[in-house]
């Protein structure tokens, strides 16, 4: 068998990518736009493109084709004929596997949170655990649930939506529609937006939060609502779903203790029958994607128990975006 | 093997029990107390005394012991250790299945809720879904997170406790410390002291509902404040789990379209990316909890795959407590 997959997360607006060996080497990564705003076809191109493009650096590297190929992507997924069904932020519906990777190698598909999710499981945060929530916070707010070990998707591939979750039922309008969504207040995006609709000049969700770090009264109030948000928002979720512990990642959860401290306190203030899990930060920063894609690609491979050794080195996201 | 199981669902007041076939006949059943108001001795010495009992009655008709023992009690349970750990309203404290069960036996126990959940999947309005919440309303709400075929329990125990998401964080204090919780808008016993304590005089759940649907404004208003409630807990349930159904059960469910028909139109406006999931009416009523814990028993004895053939005869609960 060939030494290693490809790897490809595919973003909203860029694509990353990799080839990942069976020992958990990333031996090259790139990075391209998905090119949304000219339309799914082209997006579907660039895709198709970039495996290509890395299955020949492969070649070059190992003088194979390689094993197999894992890809996230965003919006719903059918495992069952390796299809991405819909995604929203790229337009396109029903795209067979084999239309993005020109390839005559086994591929796997999956939900880009919920890969991610599996890579924080199997080699990051959650390493040891098997019953926990992957809560990346970026512009957006989805998360991945690991359930028995392994990411759940629900009956219909729509479990996760926890940004979506009514939190402040009287709250303000969501852009989904809905009143009071947990990600109309503690999104990145809603952070950076509900600040500069209030302040003088706009400010990113990472000024803002330095801005609340040094005591900025308007910044600090938009930061606890965030916070409140997840606080109602994790509660819930800790009620339900029981985990053992709630792994925060994307942007915001790059301001550490500034987020962790107050939600923790707050979490732990909602639950009066019984403890609050333990907070923790994602390990693997903006390379769960690509990692978990290849967690997907060794999968497809027929090597699932590929992961579980790696330890890789990951050059983490710097900032809220 | 013997041909019959002893099972048995401890409630808080009283417990049910049945001598249940392999084919799932229900060949005997009884009703005694609990007698936790005598303390968490006495409930143990009840509960060890009616197994026995049933036992014999099951000598008497079989001419055999029982060939095992399933017994539904609750609050926390160790599956490993087979002890029932916690139970509020109890008041007992690891108590292992020997105790409460004086026959030399195999015996599972289980939680209550999860228990006729189990009986729900396996044999009433769940049997052919694999994803799904059976939600029991009646004095207290907690709900079966049926996942994978199973009921989930969570990390330790405590998943399903949807009666204490806060649905309204503004809103009213819950007996738990909490605000806003479901249970203290939703629960049956919750919407009888809702309108008692508006009214001239008090009134059982049962009756707010009749006088609801005779279009008294109050008992009105309070129904309509539980529907709401339901329909934020159900859409956060649906955007984080992904149901394929939600099965409502308990004796607020005896009401029928009054609850069911309202609630379903307002999960669905509540949801507006996805579909809402379809509400059934539990199919088992008050005997949920004993077939379950039969379901238990069988599994005890190595016969997991008893209950897909049942056709349980159910006398149906008649009304809301």
């Amino acid at each position: 068998m060939s030494e290693y997959v490809v790897a490809v997360d595919v973003g909203g607006t860029s694509m990353k990518g990799g080839l990942v060996t069976r020992a958990g080497t990333v031996a090259a990564t790139d990075r391209r736009p998905t090119g949304a705003e000219l339309g799914p076809g082209n997006v579907i191109a660039a895709v198709r493109s970039f495996t290509g493009d890395l299955a020949a650096r492969g070649a070059e590297l190992f003088g194979t084709a390689p094993a197999a190929a894992g890809i996230a992507v965003p919006g719903l997924v059918d495992d069952a004929t390796a299809t991405a069904l819909y995604a929203a932020n790229l337009g396109w519906r029903d795209v067979p596997a084999a239309d993005l990777v020109p390839l005559d190698v086994p591929v796997l598909l999956g939900h880009d949170v919920r890969t991610g999710g599996l890579a924080e499981s199997v080699l990051g945060a959650g390493r040891e655990l098997s019953d926990f929530l992957f809560l990346p916070i970026g512009t957006g707010i989805a998360g991945a649930m690991v359930i028995g070990g392994g990411p759940y998707g629900g009956t219909s591939g729509w479990a996760g939506e926890i940004g979506h979750v009514p939190v402040f039922p009287e709250g303000e309008q969501c852009a989904c529609g809905q009143i009071g969504c947990l990600e109309t207040y503690a999104s990145a995006s809603a952070v950076s937006r509900r600040y500069s609709a209030r302040a003088a000049s706009p400010a990113t969700a990472e000024e803002v939060a330095t801005l609340t770090a040094a005591g900025d009264p308007l910044a600090m109030k938009v930061w606890d609502d965030a916070v409140e948000a997840l606080s109602l928002a994790l509660a819930t979720y800790t009620l339900l779903l029981d985990p053992s512990a709630i792994v925060l990642g994307g942007g915001l959860a790059e301001a550490g203790p500034l987020l962790a401290d107050p939600l923790a306190v707050r979490l732990g203030k909602r639950l009066t029958f019984r403890t609050a899990p333990p907070l923790r930060k994602a390990a693997l920063g903006v390379a769960a994607g690509m990692l978990g894609a290849a967690l997907l690609g060794w999968r497809a491979a027929g090597v699932p128990e590929a992961g579980a050794s790696w330890s890789p080195d990951v050059s983490r996201t710097p900032a809220v975006p």
